[in-house]
């Protein structure tokens, strides 16, 4: 349930199911950027991390193909986020991720992924 | 030009210049995902951390607003890969640029993205 | 509310309000692809209707800058499609929507939209 | 090498090959938006038949699976628009084209698209 980047960037898994997880970290000086708030690579990295949870609960190897961020509002050191994934499209072939970045009830960020499912006619 | 999250994930910047930059990472053992495979997160970080570097380098600070990542090809513990970005487009207010992850020639990921520019009327 | 290019594809308001609209069009023959279904142009198209009517609801004129369409189902010729335009963010200066294209209740598309909206400071 | 959809919004092919093609449009009265300039939809649809066309050059049946559109310049009726398409990369399932809508030589908005490929193994 979690991987070595996971592991280096501080991100826990709180909890997982079928299409769908959650996922928190908390902001600390490593994670800063040039401005003195969070990476958007770290905020990128959380919502991928839960994407890949999500994404990979069915069984099915699955890889990611295409994402696609947007950031609303500054993230400060100290904060602790949460990713929260939820499936809004699973197919054959592909299936489709939305990953929310939450500090508390406030939307920080919005992650959508597209993944392709590598083993459903492996044989 | 380099941040704390681009130590943090042993990137260095091989260039930079007005809209551009080329940034250079190891794919190490604490980069790897469930898969064993090179973290998305990771590539994305290096592909943000050249898409910051230059579209902060007019003078104008700029903040991202949405990206979007292509992966073409999984990428593998011990491969050295590059970020080159270049700019699609420079507006007053926003400005758009493309980053190229490449392993040697081969280009593995894709990464767009826009930002805001904040300063052009601040006072 | 409706506009010369809605007008060409059919597309028509069947509510709108602050920071939401919802548009709803019948798939004629003139919208099909190369296939034989429903033109990714045509699924669009609706969405980014509903995507301007929502996003210009506040009373400042506001403009695309990025958007992100996801394709989950094929769509065929005399289906009726619904595109339900949602607040994600609203910042000062951009703000971000989400567009579901419905089928009844099938989720056959989803895009996603940020503006950068012009006229706060205009004076 | 053209469909209903390209008809309506007077889509013309002015060349193709594997993994590309160069189409055209003028903008004319009823491609407008609200603001009095070209719909972001008809951008869109002139870029999306430009990656239709490409990505079923090579003889198995291409679906487009996410999209993504940057817009850089407002377009006014009368103008022509050209869209070109390029192959980023082609892999055995997937594929991912960039296009181009320029303006003469003014790159007015951008688009990235990857389809998946269809009938690769179907028999």
């Amino acid at each position: 349930m979690t991987d070595p980047f996971m592991a280096l960037l501080g991100i826990e898994v709180r909890s997982s199911g079928r299409g769908q997880a959650r996922l928190s970290a908390r902001v600390s000086p490593q994670h800063l950027n040039i401005h003195g708030s969070c990476h958007g690579g770290f905020l990128y990295s959380l919502a991928d991390a839960a994407f890949a949870l999500a994404s990979n609960s069915h069984g099915v190897a699955a890889v990611a193909l295409s994402t696609h961020m947007e950031y609303f509002k500054p993230v400060r050191e100290g904060e602790v986020l949460e990713a929260l994934a939820t499936e809004e499209n699973l197919g054959r072939r592909t299936a489709t991720y939305r990953i929310e970045i939450r500090r508390d009830t406030e939307l920080v960020a919005l992650f959508t992924g597209t993944v392709f499912r590598k083993e459903v006619d492996s044989r």
